[in-house]
């Protein structure tokens, strides 16, 4: 059992910044994603991409926000529940919840923060009919370790970044790369649809277009895919099918754990502390909802702030807690690290 | 008359964060500023001290802050008026607000907004009974322009880090430095105190202390100061006197707009837009008072971001406004520049 004093469901930039925040007041945070690493949708869908409306940053590439994110709270030592899904939520005797993920791992804290963005990401899945059957058994619609598929046969599905990006990452680890989509043109960045044109040339992707995988062959472990193209119908054999038609989210087990929901978004009260209907569980971020809301990245930063306030009261209750700016104050981390200004002397002059 | 959309009081950093805002829904920005420069504290009191708490700055200059600010609102182009105070409120027959300097400047807008801060900066006075005689006669409480001293006989006054900075300043400019303090310590940075120990030593910082200006001397202009040490007065020549005790906020004329007050802060509705009890003008940042209210940068960026929406609403009613993240859109400034992430390509590969 993870115990903590804020469990934050979500480690997008948002989840990020409460441990930050929280931090100043003494306050641990421990953080549950479904993705493999933090930093949420920048993190996974537009790393490279520029941002231009986070204050005081002309112009900040997604990967490097949430760089920047993990920098500024490292000295608070945040815990990390990784590749995971929060499943169920349940009240201990004590008061407290416990929060139980699709992988079995149990969390215990007096708050929650809810910061899951629009939801935890969920693969878009080809409609092949008996495609279940072999998830985690040759099919895989996200590639969380490369060397998984060193010396194997891949096929892989898609015509977007992802695609692209793996097929040509994977002609280095695996025995071979089939690429197959349904269009002949790709939608990507420029230099990777042309790396693999460059990789098609010198025979080290396969390319198949248009066409669609139609259905999964094997035993227990996927063997080959069947492949229609322009109405003809062959076999390939392969080791494992990478379908990536992009990552779709979804609110998912959330939306069961009694909290009001509006338009797919957890209402809050925005006038206090953007707590739920569920005292105790606080929502913030792309995921809450309020009169005026906008699912901007700055304003969950002021979300979370005021949250963590609330949470402290609601932890140490009828403690005063007395802020400090960190100009004056400084940042002790949990690490026993401390950031401070240069202090003034006093000092005579004779 | 100076017009605009969005009038904005205050250039610090909430204020200056407005303009980005407003500049994404195509609104224009004027700022008015008591303060020479723009940047509120963050520039007139500590740009050299670090912040810790901007969201994905592990650590920025108070100072880089602004400059940061002032490079991403550039597509904007909003109008200053600096040095001024904003001093009376007036509503036009078209129902648009006219703003008044004290020194006499007139904006006209539909929307205010105030990010006053903690109020306008003004000078702490010493004691002196007829100092208000020589004021811009000789007295400056701030230092806006160093030419003015050029060969100059200057006595400045103070023990912090404005009186021991400008001393170091005035060496290379006036005829003589004099700087007078009512205790031999100065407080303020290490590298300050050495230095104008060590221009004391040169013989090109004359140094007073401990003592106190207690009359000043002069017939239209100021021509001499008298100084009380060790119960012993004496009088000292000079063509300047300048008191550097700091710098204190005031709420000022604007207490007397009919807004309602708080603690000495403006009362808004933070449930919703930020606006005050008059329709039309918004008090955003440090300034305003709302339960759970925190004074801190990151709140104010988001109040700035919420009002812009209202603001939107209120200068063109009825008119929905589709928000599209800067990552998808771009920036469009009303300078022509664009800015906008790379585009993805659609492309055959063969």
């Amino acid at each position: 059992m993870i115990k903590t004093d804020i469990l934050i469901i979500g480690a997008g930039p948002t989840g990020l910044f409460t441990v930050f925040e929280a931090g100043l007041l003494k306050l641990r945070c421990h953080l549950i994603d479904a993705l493999p690493q933090p930093g949420g949708q920048c993190a996974e869908i537009y790393p490279k991409k520029p941002i231009y409306d986070i204050p005081a940053f002309p112009e900040v590439l997604a990967g490097d926000l949430v760089d920047n994110l993990m920098k500024q709270i490292e000295p608070f030592q945040p815990g990390f529940t990784l590749g995971e899904r929060a499943e169920t939520i349940d009240k201990d005797e004590d008061g407290q919840f416990i929060v139980t993920t699709n992988k079995g791992t149990q969390h215990k804290a007096p708050v929650i923060a809810i910061a899951g963005g629009l939801g935890s990401f969920e693969p878009r899945k080809p409609p092949i009919a008996n495609i279940a059957d072999f998830e985690d058994k040759g099919v895989e619609y996200v590639i969380r370790d490369p060397e998984v598929y060193r010396n194997k046969n891949v096929v892989i599905a898609g015509g977007g970044d992802s695609a692209l990006d793996w097929s040509i990452f994977l002609t280095d680890v695996a025995a071979s790369v089939t690429l197959i989509h349904r269009r002949n043109e790709f939608r990507g960045a420029l230099d990777s649809v042309e790396k693999v044109q460059e990789l098609k040339d010198a025979g080290k992707i396969k390319l198949i277009t248009p066409a669609e995988v139609i259905g999964l062959k094997g035993d227990g472990h996927i063997s080959g895919v069947t492949v229609k193209r322009s109405g003809e119908e062959f076999d390939l054999e392969c080791d494992h099918f990478v379908p990536l038609f992009g990552l779709a989210p979804k609110l998912g087990p959330m939306a069961n754990w009694g909290l009001e929901i509006e338009k797919n978004a957890i209402k809050v009260d925005n006038s206090l502390d953007y707590q739920t209907n569920i005292p105790g569980i606080y929502a913030i971020g792309d995921i809450n909802t309020y009169p005026g809301k906008l699912k901007l990245i700055l304003c969950g930063f002021h979300e979370a702030t005021l949250m963590c306030q609330s949470a402290y009261q609601r932890i140490h209750p009828g403690k005063r807690y007395v802020m400090k700016y960190t100009t004056v104050g400084g940042v002790e981390g949990f690490d026993g690290s401390k950031k401070e200004a240069p202090k003034a002397v006093v000092k005579a002059i004779n």
